[in-house]
């Protein structure tokens, strides 16, 4: 379940991101939707659930979705054209893995993560 | 990924609600380690990464997990015998729906949900 206060535009920003498809039709915000699901378009994830909700973000989630990839720059450039902000100037290095946090147009914060080679060869 | 204090802690919560295991050993906290991976044991779902921290959880997340269950009082009794603390005095009963608010032993908090019956019957 992920907050936000625009149904539509977060549909629209973590459907694009994550491959996902949401649940009928995005018929406009008209003040009574509250949820609305995402699903994978190749059925491979788990439901995305968002939430329409008024209060602001107020600290740092404590819960957040890695995006693991194989090419970071590319993926933070994909992800910030569909609406994301960097709030890194330089990817976070620690122990062969590289990311840059990111935020969604809601300000909940996640990660672009490259993994080290071993990651994708299975070591 | 999951925001924590304490690993061992963390890992054994969620690993128990889940039917995940954790990578590796739980070699104690030494104050050195700072992740710690959950699969399912099933291999269906998403990796869990758990996260120590130091900060406090200052307000709601706007991020959570939903648990979907077919008895919410006893799938309610189950993760509160492991650790977790329900929130909710009564069920929250929404077009069929009906859940309790949950929080892990560092705060972060879930949802145990009882879809209505159409929800597994697929309509």
């Amino acid at each position: 379940m992920v907050d936000c206060r625009d149904l539509d535009r977060a549909a629209r920003f973590w459907a694009d991101v994550l491959g996902y498809t949401a649940e009928g039709e995005a018929a406009g915000d008209t003040g009574g939707e509250v949820y609305r699901s995402l699903y994978p378009v190749d059925g491979r994830g788990i439901e995305i659930l968002l939430q329409r909700t008024a209060d602001a973000k107020a600290s740092k989630n404590r819960l957040h979705l890695d995006l693991r990839t194989r090419n970071l720059e590319a993926e933070v450039g994909r992800v910030t054209a569909l609406g994301a902000t960097r709030l890194t100037d330089d990817p976070v290095r620690e122990e062969g893995w590289a990311w840059h946090v990111l935020a969604d147009p809601d300000g909940n914060e996640f990660c672009v993560v490259l993994p080290p080679d071993v990651y994708w060869t299975g070591q």
